[in-house]
């Protein structure tokens, strides 16, 4: 099977600059000249003239793939000869490898259990550090999986506290991706500074309806006829961040609020997982507040 | 085939009444009494105990269906007999056709296409009397299909006697039913009042979402991944009427605020198509500011 | 919340009978002489003339439910007067129970997770009595939930003794409903007679394409832009059973064949478990070849 | 609105050769060192090992464009540098223009009245010649979008004859896009071969399911849930050909055939309608049977 274009181990470039003709042949050369194979490229630029270019591209160093001076001198190069004369902000990944992640929850298992099933399947390129939640509920799940699980109980008292006990644990272990899997507690604006889009957070309903509490419920008495859900990265505007995924489900008036909730359940679990591998594949790029996603 | 159980000409009856014990029978025991088969039954309780009852029910009367005075018996039967211990609100079709529609236009062609096409296939079951529009753009489209065609340009100054203007001309005509096809101006609560429940909108985004003006530069600027329309009836609080309808398509980064209106038309259109086609078949009940529908 | 009238509690009545005026207020007349309150009727005919009516009815009786010889009066009351009189096939449900339910799968665990999930929650409204297998791979995920686990090994020499012995297995438990999920046996005509419209399976396709093996890889060579699942009982004919359910989702040329089946998983999973609660629900009958499915 | 990059006048390069590193570098360098702006790029490799490579570059040439002789030796420098080292397949398109286009039709008028309007609406980037039938029924509609109508009646004697007839229109129209928009003839080897990967076939199935006549009847017949619709390039093998897009609608028992019917236009005409506008906006690389289809 010609599965090879995408294995995990394929390096990756991501580049966001102002746009101006010839940044493909500066990349493009760059990476001949170094004896590399474009595996993919795909770019998105908001205008041609005056707007800013985004691109993905995943390729295979010459060889056997560059040692660790090797590494670090194509880097070097890549920076002098590329980069800088196109004053780029990139992110190049030569060795790709499952990221440091936590996940936060409440008592609701079913979007942590969709990730655990996909992260135990080696669906989910992550390295799972620990799940956390102010709840006892979902030990024994958690730990079935082999994860440390941290109860942070919260009160009113202790929100302050418990956030910079979680921010502890979280530069303790050198997280990279914070996963809120319908965690239900809204973050400081210190804690969401500290991981600047990289928390993602599920919200279950499609936004921007329904910002805020009890969506199902709202959803229901509104008389909707599609309930849904949206995966974004979290910044300090509640439910206003840059949305990743979104997706819904058909219901009729036959749909009581907990069945809403019970069939929201479905699409939540399957938006965020699709969220959270776009985002550990180096897919998801932020303009603004909106993403550009791009196939993987 | 065996088609006939949806035949158009199949009588229906529509309930609604507190719900408890012996609705069902009552109904179904009145019209075994008189012969009729009972072709299609749905029902729908907002709560047993003390909620409210919906029923939608097709069935054919007895032999060769009922002349004028038979017609009569049977409706002062049912009232007496059924309706009037229950307390219910009903409305008895016995020999269906096509409902007097008048469709309101901009100058977008799209929904008023769809409803064209499908109106001249038999598709819709409407007796189309004319299409009105505040601007001459439309006109050699509907005429083309053999409708008549009302220019009512409607300025500042001009608007309250033209939409009273376009109240006689749809008293005239005995109009049943208003569709506002894209029809970009708001009516006044006058004019809303003299059709309860009987003129449907298409909203061009996923209601809540998106309420107003512009909808496609919002969900663009928001950065949405799915677009989506919403068919309702339009009551005085603009887009919180009723939602009959919705739906949704998936778009990308890539699309420009005008490939997102284009994308939408198909929605629009497919989504108020399928509205009016319900209500037309008697299939929307309205409770509060929610819908019932049922499958035809 | 007025969720009372989907209680599980809620006794259930299925019918099929030749169609004729008159069924519907015999069935609803009889609950109403009995004080029972219609809680739900869903129909279909195959032709009010000459076909087959169906019906679902959910019923609650009057004041504190039925103890054991109401019960059975209330039984043999329906039996003489109504469903020998239209002679009837019919099922009445008077105290809703979980069904006894046992589940074979081979070595994958998507749809065994999906099943085992939504039973832990309470959403899958089955009597669980074990996991059989060919394979010893899942017994720590079955026994993790506290679900009994057997290995039935079975090479071409032990097939018909180790399929004996499920059968045994199955009769010992009094097994009323037979899920594969994804199960990669076939079968033998004995052991599918002695369970007629009750086993479900999940085909990993969208049936009637790609019937047997491998459809994916079939899938990925035809080059198709939608993969598909679909859950269907089982009868002799391999694949040919009664469809109970089906989706599909969309692919691109970007997918490998284990693209493909990595997607599939998530299709198979929701697809086997609306089936499954379909059935569980009494909202499935059968006509032919074809299934009946009511809303629930 | 930056929508300036997706104008029709972009120019546009589509290439398959078999991959190697180095080909990306090529292709962008050769437009950096003319002067053109990369605007859009997106590639497909079978195998980066031993596959085939295609790619899709939309651009814009340098300053005001090329004229005639620019152009031309545009090219020429392009095929001597780029595409005669790499052994290309290509095919360079620096003025875009609607391509000459005929339509094929039998009696219904769904598939083709959707691609009237949008061509009337500027949306199908089409130069439409004509539309043929082999029946009189869909003049009147043709003519009066203001495009001729061809009448070739066929019988089984006639049938050879007037195929050829048509042959003769397309050539001397020089047509290089057919579509069949439900034109119920098998066309002969000959005619197929006369425009490989240039006729547009839209089948009423989801294929490969259904392959051949009355798919409807027979998806009635199998009791399935969705209907489904497929776009294709018509190859000599009947409803074999490469897939271009296919799309689906659930339905449940309530469908006749009629009702499938019905639905299945909706399905059809979007399908074929999508499927066209990727073809002519170059967007569709043929590889065996399958297709790339890259983002528009």
């Amino acid at each position: 099977m010609p599965d090879a274009s995408r294995r995990r181990d394929d390096a990756r470039l991501l580049i966001d600059c102002a746009d101006r003709p010839g940044i493909v042949a500066a990349v493009s050369g760059f990476l001949a000249r170094h004896g590399a194979n474009v595996l993919d490229s795909q770019q998105h630029s908001t205008d041609p003239e005056s707007g800013t270019f985004f691109m993905r591209m995943a390729f295979r160093p010459d060889g056997d793939g560059l040692d660790g001076d090797q590494a670090d001198a194509f880097r070097a190069a890549f920076d002098r000869e590329v980069a800088q004369p196109f004053a780029m902000r990139y992110r190049m990944v030569l060795d790709p490898h499952p990221r440091r992640t936590a996940i936060l929850v409440s008592k609701a298992d079913h979007a942590l259990l969709e990730l655990l099933w996909r992260w135990r399947n080696g669906e989910l390129d992550a390295d799972l550090r620990f799940v956390a939640s102010n709840h006892e509920t979902l030990r024994s799940v958690v730990e079935g999986f082999g994860v440390p699980f941290h109860h942070l109980p919260i009160t009113a008292d202790t929100k302050p506290r418990q956030e910079r006990a979680l921010q502890d644990l979280l530069e303790a272990e050198a997280v990279e991706l914070v996963i809120l899997a319908r965690y239900m507690q809204i973050l400081s604006p210190d804690f969401v500074s500290a991981w600047p889009r990289r928390i993602i957070n599920i919200h279950h309903s499609f936004l921007p309806a329904f910002v805020g509490a009890d969506p199902y419920r709202r959803a229901y008495e509104r008389g909707v006829k599609l309930i849904g859900a949206t995966a974004h990265y979290v910044t300090d505007d509640l439910d206003e961040g840059p949305i990743i995924d979104q997706d819904v489900s058909r219901v009729t008036h036959r749909e009581s609020v907990r069945d809403l909730r019970r069939r929201g359940k479905e699409i939540e679990r399957a938006v965020l997982a699709r969220a959270v591998e776009k985002h550990l594949a180096d897919a998801v790029l932020v303009h603004g507040n909106k993403t550009i996603v791009f196939e993987t």
